[in-house]
């Protein structure tokens, strides 16, 4: 059933994390694939063909987030190019063309090394700490108020181990983000300044 | 008890979460004391004298991670300056002087919009989603092998609401951090990439 839903609905990126799952592809494979057969650039998501954004990974933060269910736990990261900084910065709606937003989710790692400090520490605080493990899958949002026109002008990508998902899979996107309508259907939203 | 441990030992910047919670800071106050007072720039930690690096929002990501226990959840990412994140990348140790880690510390806010639209695409899934609430406190460790030769070579700063914590709380860094010596006193790892 899971997985059935995991293909009908693309809902807040638990699609690819469901597909991974399905998957089995675990730290030591996913790093021994990447070592292998490194990933093509030119790998396209299905419907809206889209690349992974060079650099990403440079890019300034946007907020943090976790997923936890029965049978999945994630860290989450999401990540804005410089327009997408400025426009969730000002509040502005919609996002300006050219905005890219990209979700890195990662399965969440217990950490017995920092365990142990704060058990030393904190006695009887219960005090748990968790870092991202293996990477799970990157998805990107990409701003083109023309050539996406019919998805609310966002395009749409998942990658796993650096190859997109399949077009049933892209399909789901769109109608997951819909419930988001009146934020340009962006479930993101800054995360408090310190 | 929790509270003497607190002042104690800072470890993975719990000491300034518990420091947080004994005045009560939620978001709302926090806020309107920024509104109200906009925090000075020249204020420097104690011992240290460590104030608040501009720009450091827009710094890159080094990785995210989870704090849990009886009486707090939070969600944290760090960021690294370009020293950081190219010795990260680099696998350098000892980091290179003029390296600054930031590590930006939120409640973890259960999301119920996204749980809404969790259950509707995952029923009997159990997801849940969080993601970064009210803001608790920031962390600096800045690399300088002279300046801060008797602390592993690292100054410590600690700020909540943009004001430095109290010299007792800023003497518990580095013995906390001694159990991570072998990576030049840094608990943190970078996250795989994706």
């Amino acid at each position: 059933m899971l997985h059935a839903a995991g293909r009908a609905l693309c809902r807040l990126g638990v699609c690819a994390a469901i597909a991974v799952c399905t998957l089995y592809v675990t730290k030591s494979t996913a790093q021994s694939a990447k070592e292998e057969q490194p990933p093509a650039h030119g790998d396209a998501s299905p419907i809206y063909g889209i690349t992974i954004p060079a650099g990403y990974r440079d890019w300034r933060l946007i907020s943090v987030a976790r997923l936890a269910g029965v049978k999945l736990k994630q860290l989450r990261a999401q990540l804005g190019n410089d327009i997408a900084i400025t426009a969730f910065r000002e509040g502005k709606l919609p996002f300006p063309d050219g905005t890219i937003i990209a979700a890195l989710h990662w399965n969440e790692a217990a950490s017995e090394e920092n365990d142990k400090v704060l058990a030393t520490g904190f006695p009887g605080a219960g005090l748990h700490s968790s870092v991202a493990g293996s990477a799970v899958n990157i998805q990107f949002m990409v701003k083109d108020s023309k050539k996406y026109a019919a998805t609310g002008g966002w395009g749409f990508a998942d990658f796993t181990n650096g190859k997109p998902g399949d077009e049933a899979l892209h399909k789901t996107c769109f109608p997951c983000h819909l419930p988001a309508k009146d934020r340009d259907f962006v479930f993101t939203r800054y995360a408090p300044n310190h």
